[in-house]
């Protein structure tokens, strides 16, 4: 059993219904997903405000803070405690986070959703990394996570408009799925249970809602996945960083379609697929 | 005629053609848009780095001054200089932006998509936006964007991936279009467009393909338009300052149909619209 914060659980209403009206003047009563501030303290000292959905709060301040390189260890961090009523998370280290005044200094220039010069500094982590060229991800496995992500019960099946994320044994098992208004805080959130659990992204597939531009690629590359699939296409830059850490990219996954980009060695075909109907759960 | 800062003209390629291997194991060559950092620099100091398509960088960057309310005056800008060899833009002012380290080091607090707490000083603001409740728009003037927006030519047409905005008259024509990887990023290049073309938004429509998320609520409030349109959905805060704001917000258009979400007393339904086909262009 490896070392675990003390978390809060804090479930909140992830939908709220609000009346509309259509093209033919009729009002129906429609569920639009949550939006809510957590502004994130460490130590008592405020780091960040994050607009979030707000259904891995805890999740997503480990995960924020693990992907900004903000703590290094997870044995450092003693407690992250979420109050909504107060729209903060409280983090509580056990040495303070070293130079932490310097280091978010740096934040100055990171922006919208490029997350801006983070850029800097993460691409000289990025020129570290170079993905396990063994793993393999047949063309069945990759429709079993499609239609799986497709028939998961969601807030976006609810109500639209968020981002989700999924982490996928490499045979195709669902272990994870978070949803977010920002695809950078499901991303995240999702690092954070790995690193919570001890897992290990070098065997996993990460698929994402939200296309896959630099940051997406670049956190998965931080994560160590091999395979980075989306409903969504990618960006030239996207496109750049995948081909330098040797990432599996593939885009507009639906039904049947999709669309290797880069690391196309992992992929093993099944033509035979082609052939017969999807499995539709 | 205005003053008008001093600013370069820099095209770039804002598509790449990349190789991709689809289900069938058959090789095309699919165009995917372009990402590029842009480091802003004013008046020599380091300020943000926007991760943007590359299409308008100039007005992306006047439209970010004014958005981030660091500059009060246009005339205050002497010039906005690119240079995609370095992957900078050296904005000159008159006389430097006042307190700038103390106001850049509030924005230690924003982040990612939702671009944080940005939020709590812009909700200052927003308190003090109240929408002209005179202007009215047309069934059929929708219609006319949500086609316009549909035919019109763009790197999203050809290389998906992107986010664009339109500035629409009250009449439906289209006035500027701009595309950009984050949709925050088009949403400023346009309220930087309107800065410098000193542009009334009361009088204007406003279409985002982007979700109607509470910033974007928030810069369409601060730019004054009355009207935000989109294909996609919008959040609860995005309801909430736009109910606050009394902004009229046109959710899920698509052909004929849209939901209207808040400012309803705006919209003329023309119910005989519903009995004739779309004028596709």
């Amino acid at each position: 059993m490896s070392y675990r914060p003390e978390f809060t659980s804090t479930p909140v209403k992830l939908t709220y219904d609000v009346n509309a009206v259509n093209e033919s003047t009729q009002v129906s009563t429609i569920a639009i997903p949550a939006e809510r501030p957590l502004t994130v303290y460490v130590d008592n000292r405020e780091l960040v405000t994050l607009m979030t959905l707000g259904a891995a709060p805890e999740a997503l301040t480990l995960g924020y803070l693990r992907n900004q390189r903000l703590v290094q260890a997870i044995e450092e961090i003693i407690s992250i405690h979420v109050d909504w009523d107060k729209h903060a998370v409280s983090v509580t280290t056990r040495g303070g986070i070293a130079n932490i005044e310097a280091r978010t200094a740096k934040r100055v220039v990171t922006t919208g959703c490029g997350q801006g010069t983070m850029f800097g500094g993460l691409m000289d982590e990025v020129d570290t990394i170079i993905l396990s060229p063994d793993a393999r991800l047949k063309q069945s496995t990759l429709y079993k996570i499609v239609n799986k992500i497709r028939t998961q019960d969601s807030v976006y099946a609810k109500a639209g408009s968020v981002h989700g994320c999924g982490l996928f044994s490499a045979d195709g098992e669902l272990l994870y799925f978070i949803e977010d208004v920002g695809r950078h805080n499901a991303v995240d959130a999702i690092a954070g249970i790995m690193w919570l659990e001890n897992i290990n992204g070098a065997d996993k597939v990460f698929y994402t809602t939200g296309r896959l531009t630099s940051e997406m690629v670049i956190k998965g590359a931080q994560m160590g996945m091999p395979f980075l699939i989306s409903r969504s296409g990618t960006t030239q830059m996207g496109h750049f960083v995948a081909e330098k850490v040797n990432m599996t990219l593939l885009a507009r996954c639906t039904g049947k379609h999709f669309l290797l980009i880069s690391g196309k060695e992992r992929m093993v075909y099944e033509p035979e697929l082609l052939d017969i109907p999807l499995n539709v759960a």
